[in-house]
């Protein structure tokens, strides 16, 4: 299933795709939640009923805002230097365990909304990711088990102030990666049963049309199910909690000359059977 | 005003001290919220019905459980190395600007409540912290007006698993700071009116009833006022969110011998005003 949330007149919906309409769960089932969180915690126990609806119900009028697919997860989980080539690239080593920072739940934006450039930084880069979703909650999830934690798959941009991530005291990641519109995520979120194997789609990125980025999952260091095991023994993982698995190599930052968002930039996301994310840059 | 969040019937609810009575302000003044993030939101617009609710409450149940003050904040915010006398002990030198960092949600427990020595760690340490509640949300907030934001301060333990805070690939504070159970907070949240000045209050923590951290917040290398304007440049502070200001010198990592937390031990905080925080250690 393709699932989006969607800003209805009473709010917040979550809704679901058929061909090119959505149709909003709630309003076409009331036993069904409003919210995306709500819904993924219920899992198998929701399926039938979100196809029932996406069967019979009516299509949301159209022009209808697209929100991130997730509103306010608990947790924006980020894993650093993930692809080797990117490592590479960055002069980093690779250790026997992931690099582990966050985003605040206030960096999410939609696909089209701006990304703001802070005038506290001058080097704003873009990062391609695949992020996965939770679905059922966990703690201590052991790795055999973990992708039935998985709510679903989407595209996601880990835009980060470089400035900020490497050059101040106590070199912690989090401000640097945080600035308000730093997560532009969606627009869709795809149930696992939609995505034939998360370990080996083609990712790329856009700056105004020209491709910067261009690799596949395949080439993840940490995959998606040792991540959530390993995640899960440090903290419970929520339904809707959010994990950017990491960026593939060509980055602006290793470029030579360097190359940073400029305000009027384009930049997409695109990930094999997951979509087109698309933000311009603007200055704020 | 003094507010806790307590578990009703019906949910987690908040509620205001009167003397030793707690009274459940929704029940009582049904145009009040339930959750604590909606009051605080409301600011002065909210006080005299709450002075009001106060004066002709009933109380609530004898032996209602008390929970941390806030549930599910947007964002937990960390300031490390924020009193001279801590940076000097481990070695670190401060600079011009604070070092940010974070737990997430998930790791919130009340007074009372166990911290759960994860196996995955052996070296788990303790941190007294003076703890802001945001108010009114806000970004670009000037340090002139930032304390106009504030809408509590509370006793907050950091808990820290050295050995992960520091000895994992990218250096990254975020996983050893947010194991399950590491962010003790609480019982009572006191409105700005409460305290005469914040950045002079006596803040100290006990192991097993011996004082290990003895300091004031006057020691605060980066105020209050400077932190949440610093922020607040990066992102929209919102009602709610929590600010852990930092921990004096004497945390167990850099004391000789170490001390790390153990099963059975029990840790208080106390800050002039604020009240008390205890919390057991036990295994898990």
């Amino acid at each position: 299933m393709r699932l989006v949330t969607y800003q209805s007149e009473a709010g917040p919906r979550a809704a679901v795709a058929r061909g090119d309409d959505f149709i909003d769960l709630h309003h076409t089932d009331h036993t069904l939640p409003t919210d995306m969180k709500s819904l993924l915690a219920l899992g198998d126990v929701a399926r039938e009923k979100v196809l029932a609806a996406r069967e019979h119900g009516d299509p949301i009028p159209a022009g209808s805002r697209i929100l991130t697919p997730i509103i306010n997860p608990q947790k924006v989980i980020c894993v650093g230097l993930n692809y080797a080539d990117h490592a590479k690239e960055t002069g980093a080593t690779v250790g026997d365990e992931p690099v582990i920072f966050n985003k605040f739940p206030s960096a999410l934006i939609a696909d089209h909304d701006e990304i703001h450039l802070p005038p506290e930084s001058s080097q704003v880069d873009y990062e391609a990711e695949l992020v996965v979703a939770i679905g059922t909650a966990g703690k201590h999830i052991p790795q055999g088990e973990a992708m039935s934690h998985v709510g679903g798959y989407c595209c996601g941009n880990d835009i980060s102030a470089r400035d900020w991530q490497k050059g101040k005291p106590g070199k912690q990641w989090l401000l640097g990666k945080t600035f308000d519109t730093f997560a532009p995520l969606g627009p869709v979120l795809y149930t696992p049963d939609e995505i034939a194997d998360p370990n080996n789609l083609a990712i790329r990125c856009r700056l105004n049309g020209e491709t910067m980025q261009e690799s596949s999952t395949s080439q993840l260091i940490f995959k998606i199910d040792f991540l959530i095991s390993y995640l899960s023994n440090v903290v419970m993982l929520q339904p809707g909690d959010l994990i950017f698995t990491g960026t593939p190599h060509g980055v602006g930052v290793a470029r030579d000359p360097q190359v940073f968002l400029q305000p009027g930039d384009q930049v997409e996301v695109e990930i094999e059977g997951l979509g087109l994310l698309t933000n311009r840059v603007a200055i704020r």
